[in-house]
């Protein structure tokens, strides 16, 4: 699969629209639709005890506090996915973690968009700088780990599904 | 959180993208760049010794085969969720189920696209009328039950790994 040709018809503040044309290795050409993103990550933080969720106005889906993982857009140039994901933690949840672990690449809508969010493991927690999580309308979220399992049937974001339920994979088989 | 305009920007064949101005309850108003999507399927169908899934190009993501469970865009006028799960598993995959559950309604990326996947768990399989799946591109893979960790492994679809994600935990709970 080639890409022949590339037009941006839409350029807004986080994502472009590109119009595409790919020849297939037999020679037949398509146009594709792409949603242009700069790509994301997400952290699943936890300790012994509980693990840190955030909410959330996501307007885009209509909703007034979507439950997620902390995450962020890779929009920091020349910032690494997991230099984006320690800075994500602090600022959203207030902590920091000794400890990293990349456990997942995933694209979350391959049909349309070039997104790819990094999925982190983080773990030896520790108090970051600004206490709390400082960002606007957005709430820190501790859950025990007991109620991981409710968690899950509850919370509709894709990324943060993948990695709690990734997280959940391991505890059982640990 | 109320929307107070909109505007279509881009106008595309498989989606759309808007720029909605939004007023929380206290007052103060943002834009949001918003992708329009029709929303989509996903179908986790499996018997007692294998599950389905799919490879096919994603020019998106740049990926000559993607591996992916059966799904689909909800592009038909008025079919339900459920109706679009049976088409694409019978054109896709050749196959048809008589048992249907519903298992999770996720946003894929819920910061910038109203995107919904409604995923299933499809059984009592039964041959379709398209036997083996007839789309261009596309290549059905049937995956022995025991691989089934190897397979969220290499995984790198969101929806696609809800859904197994979803069905590994129902099977080591059961």
């Amino acid at each position: 699969m080639e890409r022949v040709s590339s037009d941006t018809v839409y350029e807004g503040q986080v994502f472009a629209v590109r119009k595409d044309t790919f020849r297939s290795p037999g020679g037949s050409e398509r146009e594709r639709e792409i949603v242009d993103h700069p790509g994301a990550v997400a952290v699943v933080a936890y300790d012994d005890e509980r693990f840190w969720m955030v909410r959330q106005p996501r307007e885009a889906v209509g909703e007034d506090a979507l439950l997620e993982v902390p995450a962020g857009k890779l929009d920091v140039e020349g910032e690494t996915p997991l230099q984006c994901a320690q800075r994500e933690l602090e600022e959203e949840v207030g902590k920091r973690a000794r400890d990293w672990r990349e456990v997942k690449r995933t694209y979350t809508s391959p049909g349309f968009a070039d997104e790819e969010v990094t999925i982190f493991f983080a773990t030896g927690i520790e108090e970051g700088d600004d206490a709390e999580g400082e960002e606007e309308d957005l709430e820190v979220v501790e859950v025990p780990l007991e109620e991981l399992e409710q968690t899950i049937a509850v919370c509709r974001d894709a990324k943060s599904l993948i990695g709690l339920l990734l997280f959940a994979a391991e505890r059982d088989s640990g």
